[in-house]
């Protein structure tokens, strides 16, 4: 059977080097990754089991990866990875939950049967499923090894995407604009939050004819009413009520590449000062996208934003944008460059970010997002949707074609 | 306004009294809970924010909580927490993903501020959020600290269900079965595996019309043909093809409690190995069912099973079975019981398992599982559906309604 990989074996084989020379270049002989997204990017696997430790090992002087999962997982592994079956390694079932012993127990004792349990070990230290037991069980199983913090070696390596890579993005970008659709036609007064949720959430999943949707790092994000006051709160029972903010943050998802935007419906007239804000986010939003070029820095960006709404009298405190693409839950960003006015990274093409003026004031909020690819001259963005306001219908008799008739 | 908080202000009261207790036992005088479905159980919280630090505080010597998190994320907290607003702490928003700085750092220094800074501290070691990097911050800026590992602590607290969360539990067993019916109705063969996924992501979120659901911590599992032999690779664009078999493992979700279960569907009539499979795991889950009482334990739960399956000639190394119910992803599991030889946990009334018998051969699989509550007698299902392998259409002229016709 040929295997579905989402890149050639050239492009695999070229993240290894750049690994490998990143590796060198922070002394790190063996280099152990937890972080799910970085295990697919190198190997291709893709299974939702990070529930379980799991890691993929590069080792310096050696080709190819090593897979080291749960044994339930190994087929798995053998189904999606590009590498040499005999590459792939488990630590047995009784090792899942048990109080008593740690599947990075065993882990340990496989890097040390293959002889490398006194090396220079880089570690994802921040890594989502890497956690602080993990990390104790190698410092206790490995005590000839050395420990280093390898933390986003491999995220910095995908902050450039390649051509295939932004493909998968557009792809994403055409699925995220059709959820936004659904999203913005599904709200209204009387609708309940939990039914746009699912029909955003189908949208995203079912992609298009053409390209079907996996599933995004961050469910459908709804704030509404009240509630539009904060950005990570979930969809309740509720049913939306005349006059409130519903703010949509959505990603289309194509094997793993993300590209999240984020719209603000009202329902009914908007009031003036939620019509104000939307107008200075938009200006905002605009001013910072046409400063982006190659050889700005994210820091420029970030100035440009908020020069435009300092001048509207408005503040913002938490940064507005990050670099995204490849992810898994529960976080589409990718950890490494921020636009912000501390952050001197250069942009350089086909870096990609999501750049998210999202202002939370005490009682309500708005949400206008993009995510873009630095090109040669400026930016492209993946989606394409209406920056106004969206207005939806405020009379409560439109009944949701969603919603359960029992 | 009034909250509309999940469990009444006794029910929080008496968890918090009953995590003191445990505090006392094992010498901890802070607990520090990174865990969303431990501080959701003990505050209320309930946010998509466990993708940076944040933490719940339980001090021995005072009455309620602390959260601390995100300045974002505060007016959430305000909006879910039962406790006074004045208990809600954040690190700014400088300190995500900066290299230079982590939230740990900051969250420490909080913690000294408040006087808690030279006390015995539990962690818990081996929660998903909580990463080797937040574990040595805190043990860098609070050196006067002496860290346990309180792992679980809360998670074994909540394996006994009160009557609100049997409740939560049974409206997440309909919303499963509801969720299984759509998955058995749209299933066949050329239907696209993204369309099944994206029609029973839209049943789960939608839910009932008298309870809308919650977004479960797992995506729907759908192992098909030659991936039904491993348990967790996700939907793809494929098309289902004749005479293969599809694994569905879902879970209904509401207020963040699961009731998962699976079946398994054939595309036109189950070749005679796979329908001996389906039989053999029918007859091992009702016999293991049948055993399930008050003072019986989760070994001889396991036994059961093993003897019916062993007498038809087949072998299981996985765990069969394990506490579910209040979560978050990337787990719907509890990490506490498990039904396994080696686990003695005695059966208690409203504990609540998933039962789940998968067999995964080398080249096929089977899965056929409930979720069910210990009651005084025996036990209760928490949602219905036949336990046969259900076929489905194997003529690929049957349109999912659910495509996209662009």
């Amino acid at each position: 059977m040929l295997k579905d990989l989402p890149f050639s074996l050239i492009e695999y084989g070229d993240r290894i080097r750049k690994t490998k020379e990143q590796m060198i270049e922070q002394g790190v002989e063996v280099l152990l990754l937890a972080d799910p997204a970085n295990m697919y990017y190198l190997s291709g696997y893709d299974g939702w089991s990070f529930y379980v430790p799991q890691l993929l090992v590069i080792i310096l002087d050696e080709e190819q990866p090593i897979w080291i999962g749960r044994k339930q997982d190994v087929n798995g592994a053998k189904l999606t990875v590009w590498f040499h079956p005999d590459r792939i390694l488990s630590y047995p079932e009784c090792y899942i939950h048990a109080d008593e012993r740690h599947p990075m127990d065993y882990i340990a004792y496989i890097l040390k049967m293959i002889g490398q349990g006194s090396r220079r070990i880089g570690v994802e230290m921040d890594a989502y499923y890497f956690t602080a037991r993990s990390f104790a069980s190698l410092q206790k199983n490995l005590p000839n090894a050395t420990f280093i913090d390898a933390g986003l070696l491999v995220n910095r390596l995908r902050m450039i995407k390649s051509s295939q890579e932004i493909e998968y993005m557009k792809q994403a970008g055409r699925i995220a604009e059709r959820a936004m659709l659904t999203a913005m036609e599904t709200i209204a007064a009387g609708v309940r939050e939990c039914d746009a949720a699912a029909a955003i959430s189908h949208a995203q999943i079912s992609g298009l004819a053409d390209c079907g949707g996996d599933y995004p790092a961050i469910v459908p994000l709804l704030p509404a009413g009240e509630k539009s006051c904060t950005p990570h709160l979930t969809w309740t029972e509720r049913r939306y009520c005349s006059e409130e903010a519903v703010i949509v943050e959505l990603a289309g998802c194509y094997r793993r590449y993300h590209t999240p935007f984020a719209r603000t419906a009202v329902i009914g007239p908007p009031s003036p000062p939620i019509r104000e804000l939307g107008e200075v986010v938009a200006e905002g939003l605009n001013a910072a996208l046409n400063v982006v070029a190659p050889g700005v820095t994210c820091a420029e960006v970030a100035e440009a934003w908020q020069r435009t709404i300092q001048r509207r009298g408005y503040e913002k405190e938490s940064r507005l944008g990050y670099s995204v693409g490849l992810s898994y839950p529960p976080d589409w960003g990718e950890h490494t460059a921020s636009i912000r006015a501390e952050d001197h990274t250069i942009l350089q093409p086909n870096m990609t970010f999501h750049l998210i003026p999202g202002m939370w004031l005490e009682e309500y909020g708005v949400e206008l997002s993009e995510t873009f690819r630095v090109t040669e001259a400026g930016c492209e963005l993946f989606s394409h949707f209406s920056r106004e306001l969206i207005q939806r219908p405020a009379i409560p008799n439109i009944v949701s074609p969603f919603e359960d008739g029992a």
